[in-house]
Order: C-alpha cells, then structure tokens, then sequence
C-alpha cells in the first residue's frame, strides 16, 4: 500500500514515523515543498532572539534520519499543484523545475498554513517579514545580521508578534507595534489584556493599536510603515497578522473545506474522499467545548492528528476528541494562557456564560517572591458548566491552565470543577488554588 | 442557635469564618486549646530557614479580627476534655487551670493532628522537637537561637522532615537523615525516588536508611540519636515521623472512628452524631478513585471541609466529592508531585494496575534551560481508568500534577487523557506534555 503525505512539518512527519512504526513495510513517500522538514516552528522566536545560534538547532530529526533509519520517502523541494482524487494521484513541479506525479492508495494534506499578507502597496518590499516557515525564520534572522537592524515595526499583536517584540528586544533592537484593532488582546478579558499590554510597554515596546496600516515605503536607508495619522519608521518590518489555511490544492480537488477554508475532517481525520485525510494547520478539529468545528493552528494537535492519521491508515480506528483552544505564551516575563470559550464565543454558540475575575498569589501567604495570577473563569448558567480560563502571572500559568483543559474534555461543571483536590504547597500556590478561588467566585453567580 | 467548634486552625476557622458569612446572626464560638489561630502551619518550614524572622509572619487572620469584625467568640487557650453528646455540651479546662462548659446545637470537631512521637528514651529530653502547630515552630526556632545549632538529626524522611532538611541546610546546619526503612520515599517508585534522593544528598544532607532509632541520649554538649549500629550527634533533634488525627475526645464521646483513628464523616462531614461534623485532618474523607475512605492530612481539604460543615450547619446540603491524594512539596531545586493511588495502592483496592515510567524534559527541544521531567503514570487494565501520577522535577511539576488530578476526580480512562488539549509553548513544555507522553506510552501497556 501507498501512503503519501504532502507535507513534511509536525502533522507529515508524525504521520510518516508513526505509520513506519506501525507497519515497517507500509510504502511512505512525503512530499516537502521547502528543504526543511520536522523543525520546531514555535521556538522560532526564541532563536532569533540569539544571535549566530544557526536556526537549523530547531531542527528536531533530520531529513537523513528519516530516510535511512526509518525507511521514508522523504523528498523536499518538492511542490504539489494539483490532487487527482479520481486517479489517486497527485502531481506537481520541484524547486529546479522539474514535473512529478506520484500514486497513492492513501493521502494525507498536512501543508499547514501560510503567513496572511495584506494585498497592501509595500508588503513585497525586501525587509517586510512574515514568519511561519523555518526558511522565514532564517531570512528574518539574516536579515537583521546584514543590515544591522536597530528599529523593527511589528504588524499585529497576536502571540507570534508578542513573543517577536520580546525575541528583538532581548538583541536590543527598538519595536513598534502597530494593528487597527483598539483592544489589544481582543480575545481577552480587559482586565488581563491591560495586564499584557503594561508588561509589553515597561519593556520598551511602542504599543500602536487603532492604526491600520496602508501601505509600506521604502524611506531613507529603511522602510515607513504608514497609517493615516501614524508613520513608523524601520529597519524590518515583521507581519504577524495571523496565518490561513494552506487548502488551495484540496479547495481544487473538490474536497470539503469550512471555517476559514480549513480542510473539513471527520473525527477519524478523514476528509470528504474516502482516501485522503488532512491533518494539522490545513486541517479543521472539533471543539470539545461546543461540539463543533474549529480551526485553531496549534503543534499539539498537528502531531497528534498526524498519529491518528498513521492509525486509521494502517488498519486502526483512531478517533479524536478534538481540542479545547488550550494555549500558552510567554512575553517577557509573563505567562499568558488561555482555555476553552471566550464569553463572546460562547455566547454565539448558544450559552449563557457568566464569568468572573479574580487576583490571587503564585504562593502562599507569607511566602517571599509570590507574584499576583489573574484568573478570568467562564461558566455556562444553563447547564453549570465550566467554558473557559484565561489567566496572566509571571509564574504557574503554564501548566495551571491545563486542570481546566481536562475538566473542559468532560464537560465538567463549575460546582465539580470547584471540588477537584488540586496541589499545595507554599513555594507554588496558596492553599486554594487561584483556579480553585475563581471557580468558587463564579459559583456564587450561577 | 449555637454552633460550638473546637480547634481555631484551617478546618475550624473557615469555618467559623464561612458560618458568620452565611448567617451573621448565628452565635460562633471557637474553643482553641494553643494561643495560635489561622496561621500557615505549611509555611514552618520556609519561616525558620530565616533566622530573625517572627514565625507570627505566618498567621493569616488575626485573633482580634475574628472577634471584632466578624463577630467570632474565640476563645484560646481553652482545651476541650470531654464532649457530651446527649447533653449536647462540651467540657474543658483553660491553659490557666479554669474549668469551662459549653452548650451547643451544632458542634464541629476540627481538632486537627498531632506529630507522632515514639514512646522510646529520650524523646522527652530538650532539644528533641516535633513540628506541627505554630508552637511547635516557634520552639525550633527560639532553640536553634539559643543553642547555637550547628549539627540536626531529622527522624523520618517524610515531606515535612525533606522540607526541613533545606530549611535548616539554608542555615548552614549539618543536617543527618534517619529512619527504618530501607527506601527513600517508599510510596514513590524506585527511579523517581532516587533522584529526589540524590537531590538531597547533593545539597550536603546525610541519609541513613534502614536504621531504627532506639534512643536518644544527651551527649557531649549535645544530643546522641543512637540505632543498633549507628550514633548520629545533633544539637537538635526533629522528629518527623507522621502525625495522628486527634480525635481522643471524639472516641470517648462514642462518635466512630476509621482509619488511623480519624473521625468518620459522610460526604456533608457529619460524624455518626447527628448533631456533630468533624472536619481537617481529626477527620477522614472519601476517596475519588477507590470510592472508599482514606485519611490524608493536607490543607485543602481542611479548609474545604471547614466551609462545607458552615454551609450545612447553616442549613445547606453541601456534599464533598473526595481528595485525590494530591500533594507537591518542594525540596531544594526538585519538585515532587503525586496524585491517586501507587499500583501498590491500586492492588489493594482491587484494581488491575499497569504503570510506566518516563523521562521528558521541562522545555521544548532546542528550548535553553531545559531541565528533566519523570512521571511515573498508573492506570487500570480492567477498566482502562488512569489510577495516578507521580513526578518529579526541577520545574513544571507543581501545578501539571493537577492536570491528572482532575482526570482522578472524573474516573477519566488513560486513553482519553491521553487525548487532552494541554497547553504548549517552547518555554514551558515539550509540544507533547511529559503527562501525555506518559499517557501515550501507558496505553501500549494495557
């Protein structure tokens, strides 16, 4: 049988190992468009934060491990234009020209995603951005070596731009940011958002929200980023806008796509054609919270769909839950989390949601160094249910936010969630958990 | 009504605390036979580490402020001797040699534990001192003042005794380690057991495993721990060998009793008088994962229980789901975790249990800082339950326990916590959470 895997990142090579691992003489070709394959794209940030640290450390297996120890077809440069899903076969053109057309008896899409570039005047001006792929990484970083970058203008404040701002900061370089929202972490309570934002500013980043950009100049030895009312100027211009599907070739075979023209998947990652699945950022997911699809671009659930995609290929009958929007970031010294439903969006999705905020300690009381953790819980009045967490702390944010991941999972309620025996001890929490004395709060409004 | 509690630390004023919230108009004594109320008992540790640091630092309320703004008749120094359950009264005398009687409608027993001394020589001798109430701290602390300590045998190798072994290392004392048990956390696993050890070998503490204490003897200026074949000279000795519930009063009164002597409560905390609750650690619990009764001494479910006994004296029906068994305690740089039951647990309760162990790292790879993580994953291969979880490591263990602990509180399979969304970024986690990582690989095995 051939299981070919467009796609060699987190969901291609999870599947590709995976199916290797399951089934040793399963015949397993991936096609890579870029030279890069199996790299950690999130610690992208972290390494362009360190000067002449190669960005190839990101590299988690190399290609040649894959190709000689696990017996993959791996071949890069290798670009898919079109998929033939009558003919099983899929053909495309390398990065020197050359046509390719290979067979297959099982597919998997695992392209990814793609940096989202406004269709503005400049953003095609060279030392204009965008960060996704390891090869972005790497011009991004050679580029600030050559032209020894000192002022950068960040586009966007999601989390790649943040954990950018602070990545240049830490090489001492000055960082705007600019975006035509006027809150600055939308999807977050105020409260824990303003707490963000004052993190960002006290470590020197020019926060500009309300400006949309229209268009990128080339001005004196750099670039201007010009708004209506608002011209910055800069060395590089990073564009953080966000990242879209990379589902052209699946929209053309004539498969399923939804939200945000994401690959539409069943549980089992199975797309609208009985032999070809999708998997990872091209991908959508079911949300454990409403039930219903959502696309939200993570590395956890790429890897493990690729996995689940490895099972259903070699005989198994792998079926995922989904996800809960479960994420985390660090900026500066903050840890930024977040699970589950905003109120908003569980408003749209037919809940009652109530919520509170609350400001506990990272230790215990008169323990030194404790810091404050704002804890934003989300309940449903109707069902009791618990929907969301976001919370903001220098420190037991991370790994926190993941009890009410799991409690999400089993549709837990708030009243359950309440009682659930979480750890104490004075170095690392007060003796109710912050998690524990939100749930408590909330409870009190149900 | 009146609603007589004895014992004025986590269990009782929460209660007496939660009791005048609900119902301002409620009559609320509290009878504490120790001068100390509401401090962190937890915190002892950290607090002597710091010589001219007032161990009062620790109390969380104080005295006046139950009495005058929450209107609380706390009395001190009052010790309860008898209770009278027919005659719903209680009798006593006070530190300063004052018979008392009190009437009550409702009574809650919260008096707590006490540290376990062995009835060998020399326990009584001075210098030899256990910790548990704030008194207990206060002593250790005026002690190592006053005599100059330069060298501690610390009896028993519990969290407490590990806790103090770093406080008292913090001050440049010698610091011996003794106990029966030829195992170093004997409910741990073997690997993980051994790095917490070699951990605290590393920071200058001397373990002696295996050796019965047979007396203690004044010697030298000193003190001389003596075991059959080994003689360890101290100028203090801890004993931190457990504690026992202390439910004396409770047995007299006929109330019954279950495990280790702790008070039998049902789920609304009410002992087998109708008219008397019992809470903290006098009280035993029910068990999440095995459904039946335990007895695990831990600050949480205190104050958990403190407020569930207010709320049905008050006239609510508040229901405890149980304790998990979660614990952290830090020793040195390590973080150790555990949550449920050991396989050793498992078998006893019936259950089939199947464990793995595994090695994963704090942050993502090529992530600096990264440290390692152990967890030691059990589940049930009857049903396919996660059972617990134990881990160890430098950072990240503290509140990822918690993760698995709600899983316990749910009867979550392996395989479906194997599923959850956990919460990545390079800083804080591999892209798999070591606990998935575990959960991965125990499912192979069942």
């Amino acid at each position: 049988m051939k299981f070919l895997i467009i796609g060699g990142d987190a969901a291609g090579m999870s599947a590709a190992s995976r199916a290797k691992r399951n089934m040793p003489d399963l015949d397993v070709t991936v096609l890579e468009m870029t030279r890069d394959v199996s790299y950690s794209a999130c610690g992208m940030p972290y390494n362009i934060a360190v000067p002449g640290k190669a960005i190839e450390d990101l590299v988690v297996r190399q290609a040649d491990v894959f190709r000689k120890k696990q017996g993959i077809d791996l071949l890069t440069g290798h670009r898919v234009e079109t998929i033939f899903p009558m003919k099983k076969k899929v053909e495309g053109v390398t990065d020197s020209g050359k046509k390719f057309k290979f067979p297959y008896d099982k597919l998997l899409i695992a392209t990814g995603g793609a940096p989202i570039v406004p269709d503005l005047p400049g953003f095609d001006l060279p030392g204009v951005l965008a960060l996704k792929s390891l090869d972005h990484g790497r011009k991004i970083k050679a580029y600030i070596d050559s032209h020894n970058v000192k002022k950068a203008v960040i586009i966007g404040m999601g989390y790649i731009g943040l954990e950018m701002s602070e990545s240049l900061r830490t090489r001492s370089i000055e960082v705007s940011m600019v975006k035509p929202n006027p809150r600055f972490l939308p999807w977050m309570t105020e409260k824990l958002s303003e707490e963000v934002q004052k993190e960002v500013k006290a470590n020197g980043v020019n926060i500009h929200k309300g400006h949309a950009v229209q268009k990128i100049e080339p001005a004196n030895s750099g670039l201007a980023v010009v708004c209506e009312d608002l011209t910055l100027d800069a060395d590089i211009v990073i564009v953080a806008i966000g990242i879209s599907p990379n589902s052209e070739c699946a929209i053309d075979a004539g498969l399923e796509t939804g939200i945000k023209k994401a690959i539409s998947v069943d549980r089992n990652l199975k797309t609208s054609d009985e032999n070809i699945y999708a998997a990872g950022d091209c991908a959508d997911a079911y949300h454990v919270v409403t039930g219903e699809k959502t696309w939200i671009p993570l590395a956890l659930r790429a890897n493990r769909a690729g996995w689940a995609v490895a099972d259903n290929v070699c005989g198994g009958h792998k079926q995922l839950d989904g996800v809960a929007g479960t994420s985390v970031f660090k900026v500066f010294e903050l840890q930024v989390a977040r699970t589950g439903l905003t109120p908003k969006e569980a408003e749209n999705f037919g809940f009652d949601p109530v919520s509170v905020i609350i400001k506990s300690r990272s230790r215990a009381h008169a323990h030194p160094g404790s810091t404050t953790i704002h804890v934003h819980l989300i309940g449903d009045k109707k069902t009791g249910r618990l929907l969301g967490a976001q919370m903001v702390g220098k420190e037991g944010v991370a790994h926190r936010i993941n009890a009410a991941a799991v409690a999400l999972h089993v549709k837990m309620t708030v009243e359950k969630f309440a009682q659930t025996d979480l750890a104490y001890a004075p170095p690392f929490s007060p003796v109710w958990d912050p998690l524990l004395t939100a749930a408590n709060q909330l409870l009190k409004r149900m």
